[in-house]
């Protein structure tokens, strides 16, 4: 795609045409619709189908992507290129332009309703990282590491988009020192800088999605912070995995990358050793060279590499089906942390502080071994397109506040 | 409650006035709505509605229960008095006698839009019995077992009514005595009696339930068959539990049990030791004496007692939303497998044959290590009530299909 838009895109704006995320968005006084971002505008669809411009099936005057998403890939992608061809033949601009929004002026909503929240734990370095934390008498990887994209479900009705409070959960903890459990505010309260993706195609009851399926089922990718309370976690995990630990509250950025835009952005992945059985394989590179940033109060920190994870999209969705379970329209599937092999690129403060015995030094003067009331932590990605533009993802954020009702007086979490 | 109904309610049928259970029902070409089951019978609420006898608030005319659920306690209660009216007195017959259908005529489709789904650990027998089978060389229960009521989120797009037909999952595994993990469809395919509840009322991100408002919040309760598949299960879930093993499929029972029909079986639960954190004292007792009972092919193989639960529903949900997280109407919460102290007791074939170890003999001279293709399962459950009449809560079933698709001569797993 060589098309210039007639509309004005800032350099490094990241939404270039190359790009066209959706997202839902609302004007005070006005109803919640999709648009596309591009430059520093959204483009109001719900505007142009009412104008004869788009075909309309009522998917664009709706508060989420659900109903488009559920309309298929052949229809993504029409409404792509159509989009593109009137962002970018001049003598559109007239009737386009009218339905350019500028940014400032509008809310940007969670964009999908979410069916159900499956996380997964495919960095190789971050699971390798926290082995070593929370179980240093044992092998960091588990024996089934390499063998399958291990996940676990978490809440769907607790992801938030980016810009949500985030209420610090308070919760039973049991440090290995303490012979008693306790209850209070959590002390190690995380980040974690993931990618995801949006399932817009159910599948049906019993059958497997293969690896070749899924474009025909993805719309689009998202970042994710899925915030961990690292204390309630450590205790609680065993034998069932995370669960108060992760389910407080889960951030998504607001717009959703379609998977059509990264296309320029696919590389081969690390390769696999031991071999992956049958269902597992990939016939095409599904790396992804998205880099993430992680912004701490306006301090990048990290800059995790997502081409570094092991397992790929298409493999997690082909293991998430391989029993059978069906996926619907809404579903959320996210990579977990996604952390690189050196320790400016690790995606949580677990790994970049190692469990808070190395805090880290703010160019502000202050330290963080985990998060404090007030801190606000913001993730970005971008990607490369064929043009030599930059793709951005558009960001995830949220401030961390005390929990409400919290008793006056409460400590607030510091430096460990 | 010394009501006695003119509607006809067969002695033992469990469906007398005292339960009042709710469901959602069709008939060929009439669109689902919402009933209620007395004796051999289904009352139909809309009809009733659109009849002027009850107060409506579209809440009747629909497609699962979730909008009456999310109407809150006074008008649950409400119903339920009108409901008991209606069919105790006797000058009300002649009006509202056609809004009975046969059960017989209907279709019980799944009575609640699943919002999110967690599951919990909460027979101390069960996860004795799990820990022995599964960490032979640990101590069964893990340290925070006695201190938090132990839960997993599940899959809630894949939570069917009963009657919905299973399919063996496919997967990995890999035996301890295997170096290799292996593919194909479980060999371990196996029931979870279980007992679970629905909430009606939402909280708000940040605030955590006490115990003292489980009424408040919580609709109704449903039996629960979690179908597993211990060889996928048990190789998958280190570090993160469960996620292929139990996501492919969950079924429930089309009546929902309101929370006041479930008064006369409150009872104390069993002594907590050691004593359990504040958030989780319940000033009440909420065990709760329902009397389980699992069907293999027509012969009970098992009838566990949910009142020997260790952890109790209102304890669950305050411990659920320690951390802020909301809840919302339709979400599910299971108790998980329900075990007893004693082998017929016991809530799943894990148990019930040690893994195999030892096979059940069942009368009509077959055995089963684990479920094979074609079994039917079902669970039922019962309650006293004040009256003395056997409350129950219906019924949960499911058939093992071979997965679709199979490839043919797929090994039909056997006998351990």
């Amino acid at each position: 795609m060589t098309d210039v838009s007639w509309a004005p895109v800032p350099e490094d704006s990241g939404f270039g045409i190359e790009n066209l995320p959706y997202g839902v968005f609302t004007r005070p006084g006005e109803l919640p619709r999709i648009g596309v971002a591009i430059g520093t505008a959204v483009l109001d669809l719900a505007g142009l189908a009412a104008d004869g411009l788009l075909e309309d099936r009522r998917w664009f005057a709706a508060g989420s992507l659900n109903g488009f998403m559920a309309a298929g890939r052949p229809a993504w992608l029409a409404s792509r290129a159509r989009i593109i061809e009137l962002l970018t033949i001049a003598t559109y601009r007239e009737r386009v332009e009218p339905h350019l929004i500028p940014l400032s002026q509008v809310e940007l909503v969670r964009p999908v309703e979410v069916a159900d929240f499956a996380d997964f734990y495919s960095s190789i370095h971050h699971a390798a990282n926290v082995g070593q934390i929370f179980r240093p008498d044992a092998i960091p990887l588990t024996p089934n590491w390499r063998r399958l994209p291990i996940a676990y479900h978490g809440r769907a009705g607790t992801v938030y988009v980016s810009g949500t409070p985030i209420f610090r959960p308070w919760g039973q903890r049991r440090d290995a020192h303490d012979s008693e459990p306790s209850y209070g505010p959590s002390q190690r309260l995380d980040l974690e800088a993931e990618v995801g993706y949006v399932v817009g195609v159910p599948s049906a009851p019993g059958w497997p999605l293969p690896t070749s399926a899924f474009r025909d089922h993805v719309f689009g990718f998202v970042l994710v912070n899925d915030w961990s309370a690292r204390d309630i976690q450590f205790w609680e995990s065993q034998p069932l995995g995370p669960f108060v630990g992760k389910s407080f509250a889960t951030s998504v950025s607001p717009w959703v990358v379609p998977v059509a835009a990264l296309e320029a952005a696919r590389v081969p992945p690390p390769a696999q050793d031991p071999p992956v059985l049958p269902y597992l394989r990939c016939d095409e590179p599904w790396g992804l060279d998205l880099t993430l940033e992680i912004e701490l109060n306006g301090h990048v920190i990290a800059r995790p590499p997502f081409s570094s994870m092991y397992w790929t999209p298409p493999q997690q969705l082909a293991h998430a089906t391989v029993g059978g379970a069906a996926v619907r329209t809404g579903d959320l599937f996210a990579s977990g942390t996604v952390s690189g092999a050196g320790r400016p690129e690790r995606g949580c403060l677990l790994e970049l502080t190692w469990n808070g015995l190395e805090p880290l030094q703010l160019p502000d003067g202050t330290r963080r071994a985990y998060l404090q009331d007030g801190d606000t932590v913001t993730i970005r990605a971008f990607a490369p397109t064929a043009t030599g533009a930059r793709l951005a993802m558009g960001e995830v954020t949220g401030v961390i506040h005390p929990a409400p009702g919290s008793p006056a007086g409460t400590p607030t979490p510091g430096v460990a």
